[in-house]
């Protein structure tokens, strides 16, 4: 910033602070990319001893309902939003990742309805973000993996054979109706820009070419996907993004939502 | 309406409309009741033949993306949003269900700030709503659940003795941060009015007290939730519930996410 460009004020806002647990992308994810993406300060309160005890306890969310699980999200003011797609839809007018620009002349009731459609297309690909938690955990959340290997087979199978597809083609469909790109040719799935819904299908290929490489592999090699996969890699582009990814704020997968077991990823 | 009320033009706008599975609640069921508490006009279109083909075809969403499945909620425009919390979230503003009134001076950040407290209670719940349906189908959706009933013999006794309890003292929690109450000392999830949380949350424990009504009656004897039962009998009070639960637009429930198996809902 050059100096006659720095603010005459001191500015005491206090950045977004985002709740959640440390070392895992988890569902703080789709959050850490709505800022990451948009440039938009951030910090992070990741300490497991004190986490759900601060987000669940009404004395310390200024005002909000307590939470039921992170990610929360802590504003400014102070108030603590829970459950990641309210947080993303409240963001997305914010940062510039409801499908329209601030300064547009639509109307209100139109700049919502849109607003809705991407919050919608958002909350499907988190429900396959969540069945791809349960492929390795279908029974009981609070057990290990080890104790339900055999339900989780079975889960995997039909994730694999029916879910994914049927998820992917959707978002395929998506994509193929929507007719604005971008100057290269990359697809949005909603408007004539990146929206929060493009970062979270964006963040789930992602995670499910980790956890399910070669079903990934064969889906892609179909060819019945272009547009979905053209949407990955026009976002892992993004100049932003890049950065975010050679950054060490980072985190790798490993035992999250998203974790690779080869007996899970079969070529059946 | 009085012959001097009348409107000088004749009203062509179109009622909402509801798209989804016939002869079920459902999930239809949490945007009916936002419908039917508020005394909106609203028409179904319910015919099992065409309606997956008509939300999931671009050129039948007047713009929105094609939707991934019911329930989907078709705007007096034509304009198609789909995603149960997504409609839920543009409904409530526009029905008096976002925690504030109309005419409130609160300014914008504020209203959206609780109206995303509001969706974040709704998804916490919706999140049991889908949980409960996987405690009939733990492995694979569009099997039966004789396919997989050792499955979800295990799903539930972790749904009965875990999930349940866990989900139910959340709202208790949430009610209890609360200090408004209306005039009979009924609880509030958010702000100091019916919000399509409380809407939401009632109809969860309608739901459960249906598949699971000897653990629903376990936990209420067991005292710890107060607050939560009363919610719901407040909210069953409500006029227009109880005009709607006595009309035939209220179904019952049947084969829908709420099922009533004897050997779900065992004393353990």
């Amino acid at each position: 910033m050059s100096d006659d460009a720095r603010p005459t004020k001191i500015q005491k806002v206090a950045p977004y602070k985002l709740h959640y647990w440390p070392a895992i992308p988890g569902r703080g994810e789709f959050i850490r990319l709505a800022f990451e993406y948009t440039g938009t300060a951030y910090v992070e309160a990741n300490d497991p001893k004190t986490l759900l005890a601060t987000i669940g306890d009404a004395s310390k969310t200024g005002g909000a309902p307590p939470a039921f699980a992170p990610p929360a999200l802590e504003l400014p003011n102070g108030y603590v939003l829970s459950q990641t797609p309210a947080i993303l839809n409240y963001l997305a007018p914010r940062l510039g990742l409801a499908g329209w620009d601030k300064a547009t002349s639509l109307d209100a009731d139109t700049k919502d309805q849109i607003q809705a459609a991407v919050n919608g297309v958002v909350l499907t690909a988190l429900d396959l973000n969540n069945e791809t938690h349960d492929t390795h955990h279908p029974l009981a959340v609070m057990k290990y993996y080890e104790e339900q290997k055999e339900a989780a087979a079975e889960k995997s199978k039909d994730f694999r054979a029916s879910r994914m597809p049927k998820f992917f083609a959707h978002f395929e469909n998506v994509l193929a109706s929507n007719p604005k790109k971008d100057a290269a040719g990359g697809p949005f799935l909603v408007s004539d820009r990146t929206t929060t819904a493009d970062l979270v299908v964006f963040h789930l290929i992602e995670g499910l070419t980790f956890a399910f490489p070669k079903r990934v592999k064969k889906l892609q090699d179909s060819g019945d996907y272009p547009l979905l996969f053209k949407l990955h890699e026009r976002v892992k582009n993004e100049e932003t993004i890049k950065a975010y990814q050679a950054s060490d704020r980072h985190l790798p997968f490993s035992q999250g939502i998203f974790r690779y077991y080869e007996e899970l990823d079969l070529e059946d």
